[in-house]
């Protein structure tokens, strides 16, 4: 299943998700187009089992570390961090699967906005805690959690995937950013 | 002509560009699909022409008036501000126009690119002012004005415009996290 979800998730990238017809996809996996309804039943639930697998790859792994780290601080810069790293900076699927998820049927997309929503619960939680420390100003948390997951979400729309080894000064200026922008003076 | 774009871009709003035929803008018009072929020759010039009419009404005024701001952290703050507040606050219509910019010839792409890359400028060149100056640390310029950009084009993805009032709080509130984030301490 990983080679259907992975080739398949190469070409949406290369080409988007509408242009790619299931004919190609069967072509370039070296199945018939009825051996790939073994797998799926339509082109809709071939786009969510690959936004799954992606998340399940790249973005839970990051969510599960990320929860567990105490200090809300720390949290905040390891979330950004891995996020940055682990999942935006590997491929551009990212770009392609949040833009498509509106395809996806209600029940599918509940479920996958339900693993984006701990992700902005990661941050709202850190910025709740380093309040009621007095480590931080008084910010709309809602408001300044999206601003981490926008800054970091739009990085699959200019980043240079030939230069992959940017990503770690990336990901510092982007958890040194936002962190900075927080903290009281 | 600022009928058409509009009235056509809220049909894209609501449903998606590729989902919307022509035939369905021409009963929203109250024309023929023959007298919209009056206006423009192909469904790719008509998504041309919202997008620049969108820029134009949106975007190149901020640009305008941010590039007249002579204190950089000025420019910084009104740019952001007025990006939030002028364009992203308004409508949905940036995420459509920013996803389906690849539809978009590779001529008419450059064109919508070179006013994009306006932005990108401002933000870099207060930095190199602001870092030139000795108040901001050493900071990658390209990284960071894509990280403000970023939070700002997130808007469209989440913002709820039945309140749009909230525009002011999040405009002041994105401002803040960047303009603190890069200042030394």
């Amino acid at each position: 299943m990983t080679e259907i979800y992975e080739k398949t998730m190469a070409l949406f990238i290369a080409e988007g998700y509408e242009q790619v017809p299931l004919s190609r996809i069967a072509k370039a996996l070296n199945i018939t187009k009825a051996g790939l309804y073994h797998y799926f039943s339509t082109k809709e639930e071939l786009l969510y089992f690959i936004h799954m697998h992606n998340l399940k790859k790249y973005f839970i792994p990051v969510l599960d570390m990320a929860e567990k780290v105490t200090d809300p601080q720390e949290r905040i810069t390891f979330f950004i961090q891995a996020f940055i790293r682990k999942s935006l900076t590997e491929d551009g699927s990212t770009r392609v699967l949040i833009h498509e998820v509106n395809r996806l049927n209600p029940e599918h997309q509940i479920k996958i906005r339900e693993i984006w929503a701990r992700g902005i619960n990661i941050l709202k939680n850190a910025i709740s805690e380093l309040h009621a420390s007095g480590k931080i100003k008084n910010v709309n948390k809602v408001f300044a959690s999206f601003a981490a997951v926008g800054m970091c979400t739009w990085i699959p729309y200019w980043f240079d995937y030939d230069r992959k080894e940017s990503a770690v000064e990336l990901a510092e200026t982007y958890s040194k950013i936002f962190l900075h922008g927080l903290l009281k003076d």
